[in-house]
């Protein structure tokens, strides 16, 4: 159980969500807890397998989110906790429990924010985008996230505000040719060999970048695999170069995709995956005020999150939590303690609207 | 046992042999049966391991060599033979047991030839080179080799000479890069990208044909496996390019590197395995006096057979064998009837001088 005590603090409750270990699939046990600490407020709760929806009901003129979500990558001799010199190291420190913890707590102790609020604690992001709770909720009850005009994602930015997300697209670029014994290789055609321009373009690519809202997009068009190959003496029939394209958001998936197109015409191209970036939405005016909060300027998210998934519901949302980004999946994850009460502090000084 | 009728008829001696099952390790009882059969005549007979080594001792001024191999690939549902419409089928036919069944043939028939003949008989011809039981008694047994002047080797040609053969050469070309979240690709540096050179220099390169002894040689450098890559989400740290050259016999070992070398100047290269081509060796007299039996022209042997070990003793050799080569391997691998007969009549004229 989670006490009165450790809900209010927010450095204890990231310590106590910690040491539930949740890894993803795991969740029931962390989802009970945050269930019964928040079914002990005057917030409305409603529970979807292992995500939990808490709502504010005060009738404000605008309705934002904050959202994070439970589970964990796998442990990797990291749990539970140990705090030492001002760090809490462990499984789920800065992805993204510091996060969650934060929204925990002000859902507990912030009765009368100036905009409602829903709070939404979710499972399975760390996995299979089919089993992402907010993906789930977002399919099955969309009305309890598109009321809101804003979007507040704790997942670990270091306590800057990380505006939107780019994009990503996973394309299969193939060439092919004609088998034939390599001691007579003009009999065949060697399909590596034609691979050729398609590595050259992605050498000659240069990246665009893009200013949204003061945020710095940096796009990327990578090759992160190269197969190709039957056996040693053997002409290649077949070569496939996975290539990851990153783009910024003012493109949108279609744009991203003849953009792709473009680059590799004449190629036969194959797109296995696309996920929309989001734009920064720092325009809104709740985001203004939580960048007031901050007194630190913007940028870019460089990465996909699931503020994506509340651009695609019209929700501009934006990345603010207290990890280091670059700590997120590592064994030596961990999270400054005063990250964690100065995120708390500014969140709830936005709250507030003082 | 292998019966006088049968030794004394090449075609039915092909069928008995195919219809001993003697894939790669397995080369006992066709091993035993040759044995036998030689043990019957005035041949000196020596067996190492399931190699048989069989010698006239006539004191001829030349002595020359003929050799096959006894083992096969495996089978592929086409064990034991069948024959129909003057093709016998299955597995072994072609590659090489009618070709071993000629020489089994001469052995045993022919006891006065006008050269002195060392027969060989050898196992794991299909396999790792290390397991070659013709590499195995050069290594070990070199003088049983090194007193001929010419080597024939029964291999399929398809009833023509077939020259010497090229050397092949397997090497690495490797670039490598730094590791980095795809999403923050700039601060990694792409290895697949930095193959795409690599690419294109085998893409530009122009094959070399060369004509020796009326031969045609015609080289080739080709990637055979390209792989790099970690996730799909990393920047690859590293991409390696399986190269496979195959290089004409006026080239030694060292000259193939050097040109290699040459090729992919600039880049990590690593010899994984190597080995020499052998010259065609037509202006020995021996060779003249095959040449004239066969009436037909040579050709250059397209591929590495084991006709080298015999150029690296310093006995020069060539190919001859009834079946095509083209069907080695093979499922419906087979050999034509007249071509097993043609083959037999044009090695014992040769042998015979008349």
């Amino acid at each position: 159980m989670l006490t009165r005590e450790v809900l209010a603090d927010p450095v204890a409750l990231t310590r106590a969500l910690v040491d539930i270990e949740s890894v993803s699939g795991n969740e029931a046990e962390i989802a009970d807890r945050v269930e019964e600490a928040l079914s002990a407020t005057e917030l409305k709760v409603e529970r979807f397998g292992h995500t939990i929806v808490a709502r504010t009901e005060l009738d404000r003129p605008q309705r934002v989110v904050l959202a994070g979500h439970l589970d964990t990558v796998p442990l990797h001799d990291n749990f539970p906790s140990r705090t030492e010199d001002g760090l809490m190291w462990g499984c789920g420190t800065a992805d993204m429990k510091a996060g969650t913890a934060i929204a925990l707590h002000l859902a507990v102790t912030e009765p009368a924010p100036r905009h409602d609020v829903t709070y939404v604690f979710y499972d399975c992001e760390e996995v299979d985008s089919a089993r992402n709770g907010l993906k789930i909720l977002a399919d099955r009850s969309p009305h309890l996230l598109t009321d809101a005009s804003f979007a507040v994602l704790l997942e670990p930015t270091h306590g800057l505000i990380e505006g939107g997300c780019q994009g990503t697209q996973r394309v299969m670029v193939r060439t092919s040719g004609k088998r034939a014994h390599s001691a007579r290789s003009w009999l065949g055609e060697n399909a590596i060999h034609k691979a050729a321009p398609i590595l050259e373009r992605l050498q000659r690519y240069r990246e665009r970048i893009v200013t949204i809202d003061g945020c710095e997009y940096h796009e990327g068009l990578n090759a992160v695999r190269i197969t190709g190959g039957v056996a040693g003496n053997v002409i290649p029939d077949e070569c496939v170069v996975e290539i990851n394209f990153r783009f910024a958001p003012d493109r949108d998936e279609a744009a991203a995709e003849a953009h792709v197109r473009e680059v590799f015409d004449g190629f036969d191209i194959e797109f296995v995956d696309s996920a929309p970036g989001a734009l920064p939405g720092l325009d809104a005016p709740a985001a203004q005020e939580l960048l007031a909060a901050t007194g630190r300027p913007p940028r870019a998210k460089l990465g996909w999150t699931d503020v994506a998934r509340f651009a695609v519901l019209g929700v501009p949302g934006l990345n603010f939590g207290p990890g280091d980004p670059n700590l997120a999946h590592k064994q030596d994850e961990h999270v400054e303690l005063a990250k964690i009460v100065e995120g708390a502090e500014v969140m709830r000084r936005w709250l507030r609207g003082s």
